[in-house]
């Protein structure tokens, strides 16, 4: 129980920190922080709560995540529903902040809102294709599973894990917020999504199937770069 | 004695060094950092003064840090008041030297100088209402004690406490400069309004209010989460 | 195998993620990274490769760190030919994926499409002579192998090495970007080259031979300064 | 003799990174780093020579370091003289790079280049007074000796004093570039005004005389702060 309040609280965390950035500073008149702000402030959501939480639940605040490390073989099978229902839970608390306080701001008006939600084609930031945008967040979240198990293994320094992993993604929204938004987050994409409805309601469904493909991918690849040299399966450990 | 010199040191770097960013370059000219830039001023004079004298004081510099470190029953309630008293006077030093750097410019007029004070409404950087203020500071100070007292959990690996929390710090601020200044801290804002004064004088209340406010929460919801596993009070480590 | 594996994953990801940070964030319209999210992108992509590859491979993604390793004497000369055949493949696929991904966003144009290949004279970002591409190049790559030698040296904290040397190729192109886009690195330059043709092909030795002269200087300026304290030859350890 | 070309190396580096990124980078169109890019630039500079040549000098590369090190009983004072002019020299041989890089750009102009030299008054980049710099650069550097002496005093997280040290330098040139362009450092302002001469030339006094002050508060108020507790002297190690 412990372990999934703390995988609610650091989803929950990650969606206000890095989509409230999006929408409160991103285009803050003059000041504003851009795509490279934006994409710090995902990253450092992911760097305090894996070193807050990670001895608790493993830090993965992110279904795709907790997929990626089943399928390497790190994670029980029997613990991925609970995760990915916490995490859930935790993002649309998140997005319900985030909308509490941007709410409070002159000019906010629910109907144009989009909340840091993602998507394609017509509402991808860039105006990228469907196709542009499934190469983008299969690959991403692939190379971030590979990071993850990687910086995470027992032979690599470890404590630098959480580090190493939120810059990582520091990296990926660098490379693709014009395309969709960067989710690799089926949860940090699920919050936004059901505040504002429509069409970013419609296109979740890329937002799951995506990242969670580019996790499975991840995954294996790292079992065979590895040769998993028969290590146990421990639960929920993404940090050390 | 020691301890609170460390302290009020600190939080004359915290105030001098964040603010200071934000006056002196915030708005330069062309070159300007902006929210981003300001943002990692006021993380970065945390993460310099967490290994620099956390070994001497803990390094709380904040009064909500070391109300939240108490409830969180990792600070002897006796130290508070000094502590406290301290991170004041080194909070008016560091807003005394900005105002002294900061006068010496060309344009400079003590009417309208705001010094990085914080503020709601009227006096929010993008106008945000006092509710969103009252949300986003409650929100971030709890989540901001919940790492800082995870990160420093003996079971985390403690040298990375000063440089998480530090950016931790960074994302709260690029989350919420829009809103009120950004906070989370009573001292780094009673040091710029005592200078200031006006809005900033009349509006100090809820900066200190908020993030104590926050701190608690922040500092119970640890003990809940990590069950406090019997720990020992330790004075004043906040970093390893 | 498996370490060629290893250094063609990491080249991969470093060429998709710098050079398509660059590409797809650079300019983007408002909100676009400029130089210093660039910048970011390459480093941070050695950083997530470094820990996550580097206990497989040593993590050197780039032909001019292999050669200057070698020429420190900390790698051996018969493994140099496949680790630069495997970083080249690599920089290929990753400027493939790149080139996909950016033809499904408007404008894209095959014709005047960078890719962030590399380039002097009028084909320099700042129209810098090839003179001072040359010493921009040499330099840099040399200071950059004296970094990497020295950070994963047995006397340095080696857990660090990995992010020193990331953040050291952050320096490096905030330096030169305007200069030749900032190569220090062939098979980066290559993989761009290879689909954008032209100007970027006829360029291209030029970021073979500068890098690699840079590598050597490094490698034994590196012996020289450290009197090599005969140290064992380790195969591929640039990150511990 | 080892530890002087240690010291020239990365001072070389400090000069040719930091100030060839504010002169290259800083205000390139629509892409420029501006003053947040060129502190890190600053920042990143000493951290990738504290972890590559701090083994070998201690990696001050700054008379104010070495003379606050001395002053904070750290440093043996026969070895300062040596320590300096190795800086100096590496610092003109910095200059002298960057300015061969710069002078291969369309409309360089010898007669106006600033080679990132700094000033006050009149040539302050934001105009800021004398008096304004004095309290400035003496208040930095203090504060930049009192983190460096406590980052890697043996109680502290040794591993971690590069990368804290030259984060605050970082947050020091955020916080005064608009004063003085942010010294800190006499040699890297002798490196830069020997090419430039005039105005830089006439006003180099201060940034010898300023930091050398702030270095010496610093290093006694560590003294004081820390008890010294009775440490062996050590030669030049200032970072781990």
């Amino acid at each position: 129980m412990r372990k999934l309040v703390a995988e609610a609280l650091g989803t929950f965390w990650l969606v206000l920190g890095g989509c409230g950035s999006a929408v409160l500073s991103g285009r803050f008149p003059e000041l504003g922080i851009g795509i490279l702000g934006i994409s710090l402030a995902f990253g450092l959501a992911v760097v305090s709560g894996a070193y807050a939480l990670g001895p608790i639940s493993g830090g993965h605040f992110n279904p795709a995540v907790t997929v990626g490390l089943w399928a390497g073989g790190r994670f029980r099978g029997a613990d991925v529903p609970g995760y990915i229902a916490a995490q859930v839970a935790g993002a649309i608390a998140g997005a319900g902040i985030l909308y509490m306080i941007a709410s409070g701001g002159p000019g906010f008006d629910p109907a144009t809102a989009r909340l840091g939600s993602n998507g394609y084609g017509e509402f991808s930031p860039g105006k990228y294709s469907l196709l542009a945008g499934v190469v983008s967040e299969v690959t991403t979240t692939a190379v971030f599973l590979v990071v993850i198990l990687g910086a995470t293994h027992r032979r690599a320094p470890g404590a630098f894990g959480g580090l190493v992993i939120g810059l990582t993604l520091v990296l990926i929204h660098l490379l693709t917020i014009p395309v969709t938004g960067t989710s690799v987050n089926p949860a940090r994409s699920t919050g936004p999504a059901l505040y504002v409805g429509g069409a970013a309601l419609q296109q979740l469904w890329l937002f799951w199937v995506a990242p969670l493909a580019g996790a499975l991918v991840g995954g294996y690849a790292y079992r065979a770069l590895w040769e998993t040299e028969s290590e146990p399966v421990v639960t929920g450990q993404a940090h050390a």
